[in-house]
């Protein structure tokens, strides 16, 4: 007797997901060391701790994320490889915010219908973002959602587990008034603001160039995250890091009291940094007034630090360019 | 000039999220132990690792998964609070198949408009699981997702971090042919096959009373996976335990092999163990072939493993009720 039913036949593919699987391996296996015991197939993936043993007073630190609506463009545009490497480097730079260092990561990418080359294509850039982390890809989870997700939509979100020694973390304690605060610059809105976007463009086509900026708009929508690691390790060799705010949902407004003790602000001096045309365009485009855009954009700083105001010079000599005095800590009013 | 646009009106509600933050503040630090260092708040969760700092070859152990379409069954009863324990105990699961303990755990929540009173109830059912494996509730993640997830839907995914000893993980290597499967009861579906349940359901309300089970529809269906730590731990101070494998996506016929050498299989004495009756009903209502039963559902083993033979006796012994012998390792034909 035939079945009548089988589980293909409402709506998920246990198949393509054995397929995904298969096409996925190389490049997880890429980004992975030989701290890496056991990973695609496994039950759980095993990362050797032998380093947090040797440490003297080991601190994991881990942050979960997603990328927001922006996959809503990658689907648009049909290309996938960015928006993993958005995904790490968001979740990379939020733990970078306390000091530490990324050990590995785990992502769940989900859809109505698993199409195993665009996962791969997810993939391939979760691998290629966390192999310039120096990020074992450990684990993954592909689910096909029939009946959640909007057909076409996907979601992708992960987690992230890093490690600092304690006695260097970085938590705002000794932030004071009138330290420096240095604003390094973004790619773009990196993975927040999708959704206002997307209302401000409804209808204009992806391909469409505007007077303001470089490349077509989908090009500059679908600009990666960018990642903050490399930059700020080599200013953490130079420089005492007081704090650091990496800024996401809640922009400019929300962001810099997460990397600040209670009583202080940080006031930023309008003006003193350039802010990327796509975000004037935004603002333009939307009748957006300024507050509501430092509410829910980056404009053009993806992470500010804290630093003495002494080390000021010194940070943004280190850090080349891309890099701009942006204000300074006050006492709440 | 007042703005014309405002992020709320693009369906994300930064207060609403805000607000969401307060309502699980409380569940969430119920489940942070001294080893937690920061928590909700921080841009990154922070756990003191001293205990793998004085270990002997600590090995991290991490698992990211979801609960697939059982969340439509808590959607329409409006019942929010077992999903998040699903999910944690699916996780604790995963990593105890290497012999792992939790360590702390990470969860996203996203739809397409955030519910603040939802996403509560969903935090307390995961601070409640991870409260009772031991578990810290390091961080998580909401996200709202307008044009990505259809009304009222929601998905929600998580990662959990555990640790072994290396000498004491559990990597099925030393599997033999001959050695005993011990099967542990599972509490119903878990959460696997809910996109084909909710195939063979489509149309009947879940407080429909079948006669085969003991409770309406929607309580049997929404019952929450099993956690099998403790049972496992206790186990595992008697008896020496070779394998494990959790019964997810794939049901008992792609999961037994993953804790299996290359060469060997589980093989199944069907029968030896009692069916759940809410498979049985699926089956018939849906007229399943017992191959695709197997290949989708656990079938009422949540966890398999395998003992010696000659130890069978005692783990079913010191296990009690709701564990079986229900098949032997053999050589592949």
């Amino acid at each position: 007797m035939a079945a009548k039913n089988a589980y293909a036949n409402a709506g998920v593919d246990i198949s393509a997901a054995n397929r995904t699987v298969a096409l996925i391996r190389k490049a997880v296996q890429g980004t992975h060391g030989p701290e890496v015991l056991a990973g695609v197939g496994a039950f759980g993936g095993l990362f050797d701790a032998a380093l947090l043993r040797d440490a003297r007073a080991p601190v994991l630190v881990s942050s979960v994320d997603g990328v927001g609506t922006k996959t809503k463009i990658a689907a648009e545009l049909g290309r996938y490889d960015t928006i993993g490497r958005d995904l790490v480097n968001h979740c990379v730079n939020d733990i970078l915010c306390q000091g530490a260092r990324p050990l590995f990561f785990m992502d769940y990418v989900a859809s109505a219908n698993l199409q195993p080359e665009m996962v791969a294509a997810v993939v391939r850039g979760l691998a290629e973002a966390c192999r310039q982390a120096g990020c074992a890809l450990l684990g993954g989870e592909t689910a096909e959602m029939p009946g959640i997700y909007l057909p076409d939509e996907f979601d992708l979100a992960g987690a992230i587990v890093g490690w600092v020694e304690r006695d260097e973390a970085v938590d705002g304690s000794d932030v004071r008034p009138g330290d420096a605060l240095i604003g390094l610059a973004s790619s773009g809105p990196h993975t927040n603001g999708y959704s206002l976007i997307r209302q401000v463009f409804a209808g204009v086509p992806l391909d469409r160039l505007y007077p303001e900026l470089d490349r077509p708009l989908g090009d500059v929508l679908l600009e990666p995250h960018r990642c903050y690691l490399h930059d700020v390790q080599r200013l953490r060799d130079v420089v005492r890091v007081k704090g650091m705010a990496h800024i996401t949902g809640g922009g400019l407004v929300e962001n810099p009291p997460r990397a600040l003790p209670a009583g202080l602000r940080a006031a930023f001096d309008w003006g003193s940094w350039p802010i990327p045309p796509i975000f004037s365009l935004i603002q333009r485009l939307g009748n957006i007034d300024d507050q509501e855009m430092r509410r829910v954009f980056n404009l053009g700083l993806g992470m500010v630090l804290v630093v003495a105001p002494e080390d000021a010079g010194r940070a943004l000599e280190t850090l080349g360019i891309g890099a701009w005095m942006v204000g300074r800590v006050e006492r709440e009013a």
